[in-house]
């Protein structure tokens, strides 16, 4: 049985632990009413979203050298405040605005659920986020994690393969006793090529009321789960 | 003030934040005593910390590639075994006994100190130990950290600066804001050469009743704690 073979488990953040639509809003919202600003604050969210794939691609395929998420949302951000006419903005209000990304807020399963797995399974994220923004995020949202894993220890980006196997590695197990968790089915498929199990957790809302994420499944997952606390259930803790 | 700098604490772990010594002769003695071995187990937890350092010093000097400490341990485990005539042992109890340094009491403030700190401060271990083993002690101790950082991610043993460095790059801080908490004054002299701050608490217990450590604090440390709940209280928190 697959679930007694799994001893971690490891998980994407932005979008399966953390609502980054929901939290980047609410707080452009508040830092623009301090200000005086007003801006469509959801399609800045998701422009801003939208920057770090270009930019992460350019770090895979070698036309950047290695750079940490947190360095490339303040690049998006410097284009996006442009694009937006938000160009009287100080460095510290910047360097505050990219702080946002450390204070998602967790779906309200999530921390509940990591609870429940932590008595079983070592957790840890297993993020394109850095080190110390999964950390401050952590902090920020209660998340209980056992260790920071991700990206940035392999200076390698999901969905390359270095990327799960570094986290694989410092966990001194074999890739079939991790088990990837993510609500993104690409991120899944790109795990499991790597050996790895699979738990998919859909969160329909990431992207908004506007937009309707793949909803079928691939059959291959290991798992499919409706949220932390049910993937707990039927990890049998 | 240099307490309103610190940003991070990062501690050493082996006989700072926890007792290895005390620990690995109980987790030897319970082991012997289920298997009818007898032997001088506080001779073999001495012998088997004293094998660790010339392993380590080949990978510092690179006569030996990158090893983490969970291999260092079971080539000593082996070389000591020899010593001691315990030579009819399977693999998995040799196996079984490697993870004994993964199962190692904190000393009675440590849990509650950390607590303390992580409501300011980002708290991690900086040891010589993995990551696998440093995470697997915090479950086993209830440490709560905040992030697992060490020499492993550096792929450089303490004391070289690469590996303090590393911690303060992962953190995206200065120097001057990472706090190293230590009971060994060489280990907070190293980190001050390469720019952190100093926190020294002693553990005069460390290798037992019978060795006496240095007293005297070197007077360049930035703090001095009898425990870190003291440490806390000095720090403001």
């Amino acid at each position: 049985m697959v679930s007694t073979q799994i001893q971690a488990c490891i998980f994407d953040v932005f979008g399966t632990v953390v609502d980054w639509r929901g939290s980047i809003i609410h707080h452009c919202w508040e830092f623009g009413k301090a200000r005086g600003i007003t801006a469509d604050w959801a399609a800045f969210a998701d422009g801003w979203r939208a920057k770090y794939r270009p930019y992460m691609d350019k770090v895979r395929q070698g036309d950047l050298p290695w750079t940490n998420l947190d360095r490339l949302h303040r690049m998006g951000l410097e284009e996006l405040l442009a694009e937006f006419g938000l160009t009287s903005l100080s460095e510290a209000d910047k360097a505050e605005m990219n702080l946002f990304w450390h204070r998602l807020y967790p779906w309200s399963d999530s921390v509940p659920g990591l609870y429940r797995l932590k008595q079983r399974f070592i957790i840890a994220p297993m993020s394109n986020g850095n080190v110390k923004l999964m950390t401050d995020m952590g902090k920020f949202g209660g998340m209980p994690w056992d260790c920071i894993l991700g990206a940035e220890l392999a200076r390698h980006y999901k969905p390359d393969p270095e990327s799960y196997l570094t986290a694989v590695e410092l966990l001194m197990l074999r890739p079939d006793q991790v088990l990837m968790v993510a609500a993104h089915q690409p991120d899944l498929r790109s795990a499991q090529k790597a050996g790895l199990r699979a738990a998919f957790v859909p969160r329909p809302m990431e992207f908004g009321p506007n937009r309707t994420p793949d909803p079928t499944p691939d059959p291959k997952f290991d798992f499919v789960a409706t949220n932390f606390v049910d993937l707990a259930r039927q990890l049998g803790v």
